[in-house]
């Protein structure tokens, strides 16, 4: 793995793709948890999108963690 | 205090002000720091901006601390 620094965009993704899959959720069923279109999803999971806080409130409680947790790079 | 959960964007402002209070900084300090200006600065602590992930890290970087930390509500 990279020593580089994530970004925060970078950071986010990784941690809803880990969490996605791990809910066995696909990006359409995730999209649906949060009320965001599958499209959408799809870019924030590829660091494509500066999304706001609010969204990202949303991923979090869509995916029953707290919002920092999506945040915090993940050790596995 | 409130035992009501915080929102995202509340947390957000609790930890830029009490972090930017113990640095000693103005609104305007942290600003200069951040890159943006003073009144978004005053927007995003009073709560009045879905301020997106590109600003909030532009935010942790100013203040030294690591993005998660700014939306981890503090424990005092």
């Amino acid at each position: 793995m990279s020593k580089r620094p994530q970004s925060a965009r970078q950071t986010l993704a990784l941690n809803i793709i880990r969490l996605r899959k791990e809910r066995g959720w696909t990006q359409e069923v995730l999209a649906d948890e949060c009320g965001l279109h599958r499209t959408y999803v799809g870019d924030i999971e590829r660091c494509a999108r500066n999304v706001s806080i609010d969204n990202i409130e949303r991923f979090a409680n869509a995916l029953s963690v707290e919002i920092w947790i999506l945040l915090k790079p993940h050790r596995a």
